[in-house]
């Protein structure tokens, strides 16, 4: 969805970066293999703080120098994934993960987030037929429990109720309607013209 | 120098655990291998988030079970490293590195830390020696410049004389007798029997 959403930012002349958390940097990449590894115990508030690591990398190294050169950053998870999952998922306190947030962005928020949302059930049974697919074994994530999806996803929409910069898509849809509605929704809250 | 504290504290029949930061777990050790990589460029706020991403494992998975079983822990590294080298060497304010350590210790402090100084020509110099007996390439902190390595050890005596719970000893000591004074030290401030 952020590839085609790049594509129709691109055709309309802005100039888009498109990455990802954890990631996006050769820290925030190595931490990532680290964070998926399905062979370590990792310890709710360490998780917190190795996304936030992460973040800080890929802020400093990444996206402050995208934005100070007028671009637009499309990034595969931010802010909010903390808040769902280390917070709702794994119950570390939202004071603290916002303390984490505000440090490692130095208060910088996306103007934008778009909450791709799916049942747990369809959401599992599309990273099984990925696995299956690409012969890759399911992350440290995707092996948690139905329990602990429900519980991000529940986290996620309270997060958008909380705040209208969190936008609700119906991750059902078809690829091309997806982005038809993540389309509007950067327009609308963008103010960025059609 | 540890080990041979341990041997000492073990003969008095104290049950002892040894273990280093950042390190001492699973996840700690692959963390440290991120660290310590030459060839990555680490943010400084990104470094102080990764060693508190090790701690908050390291305390949690270790250094609070063997407290609670009534064990002593010696740990090469551990707070005040955070302090000396993120603070002091790379400029982090002290009250984000003291934030990040309370939350990742869960608010403990160790009841002595020993700080082995020598001077930064010393401490170059066996780093190159051990880097050619061993065959190992020097990781990304030891190849920091000499002036880097000055703010850390100023920044440790500095804290040294902040904190009475941190006692300086001559690191250009024979093994032995460096061994005696860390044994003295211990004897001083934990009110063990000698």
């Amino acid at each position: 969805m952020l590839a085609g959403l790049a594509a129709r930012m691109r055709e309309r002349g802005r100039d888009v970066v498109v990455t990802r958390e954890p990631g996006g940097t050769a820290l925030g990449e190595r931490l990532r293999d680290v964070f998926t590894a399905p062979d370590l115990a990792i310890d709710p508030l360490a998780e917190a703080l190795i996304v936030s690591a992460a973040r800080a990398q890929h802020v400093s190294e990444v996206i402050e120098p995208a934005l100070a050169a007028g671009r637009s950053v499309l990034c595969d998870r931010f802010a909010a994934a903390t808040l769902a999952y280390q917070g709702y998922g794994r119950g570390v306190p939202q004071e603290t993960l916002r303390g984490l947030i505000a440090l490692a962005t130095r208060g910088r928020y996306p103007d934008l987030t778009l909450l791709v949302d799916v049942s747990v059930d369809v959401s599992r049974s599309r990273v099984r037929a990925r696995a299956v697919a690409t012969g890759e074994a399911q992350d440290r994530l995707e092996r948690e429990s139905a329990a602990f999806h429900e519980r991000v996803r529940d986290g996620y929409l309270d997060l958008a109720r909380q705040d209208t910069r969190i936008v609700t898509l119906d991750g059902t849809l078809e690829p091309e309607a997806l982005c038809d509605a993540a389309w509007q929704a950067v327009v609308a809250q963008c103010a960025l013209p059609t």
